[in-house]
């Protein structure tokens, strides 16, 4: 048995790793959250997590306590303070999510504990060109959320090799799925928000900007596959492969829920308008996954939505 | 006339650029600087400084107050608040430089200035490994030193294409020469000093590490070539493309200094083993550039150290 602490734990990504858990590993894992909520929106509960710790992630003494009185065996960290479109303010997204990170780090090394994941951006670190990106690439991010993540990933990788942490960072693209309340980024989600509000929605841009979107039950059931398989000290991109255009998941949209309506609008200026990730370094670790449809994950998600 | 704000104006580097713009370039640079220091240590005057603004960098109230005080038309930001061995405490390095840069990068902007030359270091941002570093290189910095000028160049390319900053990102590799008074990093100048005050000098591993020097006026002088060009928007190499071991460093201080003595001591875990640049993109701007020699280089900085 594991303790795991969980940064972000009622997020979306996190709601989805506490949700993976209760289902799968419930005899592996106990799980420590720590988020700014005190408890999940909606009143979920969930019988893995054995301690719930609220506050602000800059709380360095707090972040000190949650180890001194757990005995933490790695942390898995989904959390941000900021999304790219809100990251326009530079500097509080490095005083809100770098340098809270930093104490993270010193505090893991502090108390020996050298397990973490990290989960990176895909869509936020690479820059804005249609290629197939790699891992290995020189990048320039366009938004503040995705340098903060790069500066991230670059210091757990010198923290590997200064302090033998041991970090798996994974470059995800665009996930979908229950649990997902923000109205902020994601747009299958939000999408599929204001259909069931029965509520025009707005699309900035023509439509045709492309995505690779991933099911967030494939990316969870992935971190836990190449964490059981002690991969690290490695950044990897994780994709499904699977290309959308915007239209194409408002029109998938409308087939559920044919009182749909959307409008265009102005591109944004800080969305990638198109990508796709190069996915061969997950291939070598993890063979033929069998990803899920978008159809499926879509009617998932509807059902969740619904449920609401 | 062009006004330069140059940040860190009495470091080694800042020095250099301001006793270039008194000897080459008195009618087209008026410099205010920034500093740490009132003025140099030793009693150094420029006449091309008009004005001299002292206090700490994380002062964003009196960073404002220059660009109101002034019409500045260009920035040079060579300071720094740590060097790679001083750079252990992450935070400090993230609060003391990186943050105050991106205060830095917003009052610009405030005040319609757009050109800035940021003084990189391609010792710090390129890991530990023998290859010819290239600018378009994946790195892995081994130092926080490293990673924030690493993030620090992504936020000034991130800003031109969000802002239209003109950032010039000069990646410099190891210099040498005259207003060299650091102690904490610089083989050729340090072991200098002590030769030249009879100390025995202390090698940090066996004397065989080898890196690219470059005398400072070069560099200078480079960097003031491509900006006259109106290079930027570039990340770019500077390196002479001489290779010189410790052990060849300190036999030719030697020569000139008979009396001087060393002694090996362990390797130290920050340092880089062995790099050499890649200036094929500093070729495409600058053809045949005639780098100073190691030989007059180190006799131009020897007649400097002894006038002490």
């Amino acid at each position: 048995m594991q303790t795991v602490l969980l940064l972000g734990g009622y997020g979306f990504i996190g709601t989805n790793i506490l949700s993976f858990i209760e289902k799968n590993l419930k005899n592996q894992y106990n799980v420590i959250v720590f988020d700014k909520l005190a408890s999940h929106f909606a009143s979920l509960s969930f019988g893995c997590v054995s301690r719930s710790y609220s506050g602000d992630f800059s709380d360095s003494v707090l972040l000190n306590t949650i180890f001194e009185e757990n005995s933490i065996d790695c942390v898995i960290h989904s959390l941000s303070t900021t999304v790219p479109a809100t990251s326009l303010n530079a500097r509080y997204d490095v005083d809100s999510n770098l340098v809270p990170t930093l104490e993270l780090l010193n505090t893991m090394i502090k108390h020996n504990v050298y397990d973490i994941a990290y989960i990176s951006s895909g869509g936020a670190i690479y820059g804005n060109n249609d290629i197939l990106h790699k891992e290995t690439e020189d990048v320039f991010p366009i938004s503040s959320y995705g340098v903060v993540k790069l500066t991230i990933e670059k210091y757990l990788m010198q923290y590997a090799q200064l302090h033998n942490l041991r970090p798996l960072i994974l470059r995800l693209s665009n996930p979908y799925g229950p649990y997902h309340y923000s109205m902020k980024q994601g747009v299958i989600n939000v999408a599929l928000a204001y259909a069931i509000k029965n509520v025009e929605f707005a699309v900035w841009g023509d439509g045709n900007s492309e995505k690779d979107y991933i099911f967030i039950e494939d990316f969870v059931d992935i971190l836990f596959t190449l964490k059981d398989k002690n991969i690290h000290t490695e950044v990897i991109n994780i994709a499904s492969g699977e290309s959308l255009s915007v239209n194409k998941i408002l029109e998938s949209i409308k087939t559920h829920i044919n009182s749909f309506n959307w409008i265009y609008k102005d591109a944004s200026k800080y969305d990638v308008q198109k990508f796709k990730l190069d996915t061969s370094k997950l291939k070598s670790f993890i063979n033929n996954y069998k990803f899920t449809s978008f159809d499926e994950g879509l009617h998932k998600t509807i059902n969740w939505a619904k449920s609401l």
